[in-house]
């Protein structure tokens, strides 16, 4: 345990916060300090059935938490629609923020919460784990050095969602999180596909016609693309949904070889994940075979995704905190393009599919 | 081997000639029995390196195959533009027809080459070979009984052409194979996609823009999304490029399951092939990873796919000659409706990605 580790407080006892509130335990850098619900019993159940220690501090509202001068960084997993107004809060009494995705309704909502945390200087990160887990840097080791051009790349991310779900759950009611799976899941695939790209903007957008609504209008399932113009031309697929069996599929097609992970987002076990790649590969003669057959690479990790995503935010804290380094540009700079693009598809679809220009 | 097999001609020595060559040697109940170019040389050169044996007779000319009585069936890997007349003439010399997909360059060619087989009474088929593999059969019953409603397919196909083969290949030309990358490959994509919908044509067709073509307008590589209405929705995109490294991907994603296959089109190795799939998944507790992960499924076969082929066709022959069967309607209803749904594609690519109404 690192000897002033960041003080976390969590606001909102969302079930992802179970998960968070783990990897804060978890992280060496890092302590749970305080939570806070809009109700003190949900909040005291929580800190129960989530066997947190006796001192993490517990708050009956979101503003005492944030008024604790104790409190080093909030994670935030609260509906989308409430992200602006209590992450800019958060960042004008200069908490470092950790806000769980999408990261806000669109980027104009996105750009104040940043512009907050700019002129506070605090650290912002959004929730996305996966790009936290070292199997994400061996892929990108591999990308990047031996597959040149990226031609086409596909990415999915659909769970299947209960009849309770559908009905009540936050992520389908247009007042609490307004994008629906849009947001909740194609937010990743936009993600996977920008950080494919080396966080490069596409230049349009096209939704396919098969957006699914439930009757508020929310967004049950979608399909779009994403181009990229010359010189590095790409073309790349999204699909999610609430409405098919669990998937988090990635899939990269380059000039010189092919990439395919198939639980990109949560990896099927904790402390190793795997994906597999094909280099060079040529037909043997008379096409009955390949020369060469996918090879399997296995990433183990002692802390799991989110740990580390929580260590490496408190890193960042503590190199404000003690070295007066300025906030790291890369994290908020992921979340707005995947921010922009998620912005892109949902003009798409409101527009009957047309193609937007970014 | 049977008592008295079909007997093959093969017209034209394409490269893939040579693996069907031996795909009806290996066969049981089908011989080489005669093969033709247009160049007496490159005949002797193909049956001499191919090994084939003293007594196939070697014809100059296409014509002369086909009017040699004791040929039963024939093989045509002819460039798809010169499909229409030679399959119509074989057809009328009541010749069994194994043609190389893609069938022809469009749906009005394919019904004069199925009309000319139908009036004819002789059995047609298109040489796709993966739907005679085993696991083709092991993954229908899979998804027939495990899946529920199929909500989203993807499906791609590339190859990375040299730059001889982009330079000269019969399929970059526009007076031989004009439909370049979208016959070649896509053919392949489209009718793995109809296979799942157990050959349901879908209610649209979207071309995404981002086709590539060379110099002379054939294409090279481009995409598309097919779109099913209600009751059975489903939406699949396909892929197909010849400037990717090898890729053979079909990805299945249901209500009740997930599947996943990487060499759908030539599996890895000859004698056996896998796919992978997942049933009943959800995520454990925290959701740390999942309470079930992917089962592999490996399927042995005797005979390589190309030869399970021939033997099929061999045997719809045996019944037709033998027993006087009708030939079955089965196989080219398939062709036709891939064709169709590729004649879409074309049109809405040609048509600036506009929806096209099937």
């Amino acid at each position: 345990m690192a000897e002033n580790p960041v003080r976390f407080g969590i606001i909102g006892c969302a079930e992802i916060a179970r998960k968070v509130a783990r990897a804060i335990d978890l992280a060496p850098n890092s302590i749970l300090y305080a939570i806070a619900s809009r109700s003190i019993e949900k909040a005291k159940n929580f800190a129960a059935t989530n066997g947190l220690p006796e001192n993490v501090k517990i708050y009956e509202s979101y503003d005492q938490l944030l008024d604790d001068p104790c409190v080093d960084a909030v994670y935030m997993p609260l509906p989308t629609g409430l992200h602006v107004h209590w992450a800019v809060l958060a960042a004008c009494k200069k908490k470092h923020l950790l806000l769980e995705k999408p990261a806000a309704l669109d980027v104009a909502e996105l750009d104040q919460i940043l512009e907050a945390c700019e002129s506070n200087g605090v650290q912002f990160m959004d929730g996305s784990m996966w790009l936290h887990h070292p199997r994400t840097a061996k892929m990108k080791d591999l990308l990047s050095n031996y597959f040149g051009q990226l031609n086409f790349i596909h990415s999915q991310s659909t769970l299947s969602a209960t009849p309770e779900f559908l009905e009540s759950n936050i992520r389908v009611k247009p007042d609490l999180d307004a994008l629906g799976a849009l947001g909740d899941l194609a937010w990743y695939c936009i993600e996977a596909i920008l950080w494919a790209k080396d966080y490069q903007l596409p230049t349009t957008v096209t939704a396919l016609p098969d957006v699914t609504r439930n009757s508020a209008g929310v967004i049950l399932s979608c399909t779009a693309s994403l181009h990229w113009d010359q010189p590095d031309t790409t073309v790349a697929t999204i699909h999610c949904s609430f409405l098919s069996h669990s998937s988090m599929d990635l899939a990269i097609c380059a000039s010189k070889g092919t990439l395919h992970v198939k639980d990109f987002i949560i990896p099927y076990q904790e402390h190793s994940a795997s994906f597999d790649f094909t280099l060079g590969s040529k037909f043997v003669d008379l096409h009955i075979g390949w020369s060469v057959k996918p090879e399997e690479v296995c990433v183990t990790s002692q802390l799991p995704q989110e740990a580390l995503m929580v260590q490496e935010l408190a890193r960042l804290v503590e190199g404000i905190r003690k070295s007066k380094f300025r906030p790291d540009s890369k994290w908020p700079e992921i979340s707005r393009k995947t921010q922009l693009v998620m912005d892109a598809v949902k003009k798409s679809i409101d527009l009957g599919c047309k193609l937007v220009n970014l």
